[in-house]
């Protein structure tokens, strides 16, 4: 008997590795001969380095940036275990996470930083990358990541303009002669779940703005810049951002992708799965619990559990969920080879207690979720394999 | 694919039979075509005359009796399919839940009211006897009961003493001559779960005089009353209740039926799964459902879903158990055949909303449950029968 048990984080109380241990343990407990392979995953968004890292028995490197308001910070640029490809994770660089509470602000914040993780990995000499890009706290089209690598944006008066997104609107010039000539000898794979324009009612600014500190005035004047951006870059490139799908993610970054770099961007989920290895350990598999928080109608839209279930299902292994907290809907999830979604609570309980007694609440789920799967191997109390 | 639906109440929030109907309707939303068993069951406490004559397609009669404190109450006993056998629940004429809150004083509760049912239905040409003997609010050794069916219970002053504990101090002789005949031509089946001896620390009055509302004070002369009344019983008849095993049941009315009836005691659940035909309903199912709200290690002394997974396991079934709350060692369940112990609860919430949603969550888990369980049964995400 051999199970695949590859969650997602149970967010605020478990990591994707201590689910994974949990949900082993409970396997354990039932079955104690079980073959087991842990596969902590996440879906593309935050935690998507340490995941593909873990996974693949790869390795960090930390340096100096400037972060989202210019202040300088720590961040890592990651390398996978086949030691050739460079996970870079924006947030660590351009992250909402490190911005305090109360100084968000759309206007100034920048990409520069994720930029220079981009100039220090060529300089490591990479050349083949995975970016993650959700949870920025930036609004700036990726100007600033593309000045970090020697674009240069100037305004009439020729002066190089300045961090964050209230500066695109001054963009007179785009002068690509000092890029980074790396860039386009490199490939740039851009795991992001998010398909939005870069303009317009549902772009960058008025989706995803206000989350990041826009207020409905200041929105309008960041939808205004990137337009104002979108057009200086189809003047010296040709390529038209604006309605381009997926131009807006993560502030317009996918943009910046788009237009300056050798790239395509998947879906979160599908970049994780695949440079994780899971195709790989589900190979024989009866059995995958995946799992998170929350899973609800929204899991099939791009989450971790639907994506571990997809990939479990190509080779025909049915999937369990377990989850801290099931919602309506889950009934579309079924198409995805998902036996059944299972909370791990046991009795009405606070999400306080939930969260503290996550870990066994999760390894008693799974103990029980097995033994139901499983239970002809049960006899006379006994489990049997 | 047959499955037998055998739950007991969710205390506060459904009845034994709408639980059934949550469970079964969870159940065909997984697999439109199984084949489904409602047995709804008790433990052979309360609600088992509800529970038998529902099961067995029997009837029930009310009449007038005394109550536990003296005055007139409605009362039923209910008569099986069988048209035979009649079913007295103790509690409908002498119960807890007749007296007003603060009021209970078991110096003066009588079983009489018990009596009373019990000779009419010996009027009515019954001589086959199921008594469900719990939650009665007395602790007069049944001595009410018997005085209804013609003992006399005589003072120094060869006066019948009056009603309650507290008299039976002043018993003095025990005359028999007038008792009902009818009696000892019939055959009482005593369904309690209670094993205590009649006086003592782990006598009735010690035990369960607290609940129905002794102080220790009272208590005392309660356990010495009892033990003044098993002396004279002793002298009468030469059986010996002050140590006897399930004589302290039900305020002592366990021993007036070892004394003075041609009975049998037996375990609730027993009782109850013997006569609702359970066996029968049992035959070519692939598994039971059962459940009730609460269950934990203390479900295996003869609670309702211990008592049906043992049914099912004489004949080779599985059972698996939903539960409003699951608490701590529910492993002592497994050897009784059960598979798998789970929560009904979707996520953190507060018992008033899990109570309130009950039946919903009940169907919710009962379908994830079964298709678990027969997820060979499903293909391509339908189920194939």
């Amino acid at each position: 008997m051999k199970i695949v048990i590859a969650p997602d984080s149970f967010k605020g109380s478990l990591s994707a590795v201590e689910a994974a241990l949990a949900i082993e343990r409970g396997i354990h407990k039932a079955f104690s001969d079980a073959e087991t392979v842990c596969m902590p995953i996440g879906d593309g968004g935050e935690g998507t380095l340490e995941t593909l890292v873990a996974a693949t028995g790869g390795k960090t490197k930390t340096i100096q940036v400037t972060g989202p308001l210019g202040d300088l910070v720590e961040a890592d640029y990651g390398v996978l275990g086949d030691d050739k490809t460079c996970v870079i994770e924006m947030a660590t660089a351009s992250g909402l996470a490190l911005v305090p509470p109360g100084q968000l602000d759309p206007l100034k914040a920048t990409t520069y930083g994720t930029g220079q993780l981009i100039r220090q990995a060529l300089d490591d000499g990479y050349s083949s990358f995975i970016l993650a890009i959700g949870g920025s706290a930036t609004n700036d089209g990726g100007a600033g990541m593309l000045q970090a690598l020697g674009l240069k944006l100037l305004d009439e008066q020729g002066n190089e303009i300045g961090y964050g997104g209230g500066e695109l609107g001054k963009v007179h010039t785009v002068d690509a002669s000092e890029f980074d000539s790396r860039i386009s000898a490199s490939t740039f794979l851009i795991a992001s779940d998010v398909e939005n324009p870069l303009i317009g009612p549902n772009g960058a600014s008025h989706v995803f703005g206000p989350q990041k500190g826009a207020t409905p005035e200041l929105v309008n004047i960041l939808d205004a810049n990137l337009a104002h951006w979108a057009d200086a870059v189809e003047k010296t490139t040709g390529i038209r951002l604006h309605e381009s799908k997926g131009a807006g993610a993560a502030g317009g970054i996918g943009g910046a992708f788009q237009a300056f770099f050798p790239s395509e961007m998947q879906r979160g989920i599908d970049v994780v799965i695949e440079h994780t290895g899971l195709h790989k350990a589900l190979e024989g598999a009866q059995l995958v619990i995946t799992g998170e928080g929350q899973v609800d109608f929204q899991t099939a839209s791009g989450k971790t559990p639907m994506g571990v279930a997809q990939a479990a299902q190509k080779q025909g292994i049915p999937s369990i969920i377990l989850a801290g907290s099931v919602g309506r809907g889950i009934d579309v999830l079924y198409q995805y080879g998902i036996v059944s979604v299972n909370s791990i609570i046991t009795r009405p309980m606070t999400l306080q207690e939930a969260m503290e007694n996550a870990a066994g609440l999760l390894e008693f789920a799974a103990e029980q979720n097995v033994r139901s799967y499983f239970h002809h191997k049960i006899s006379e109390g006994k489990a049997v394999l």
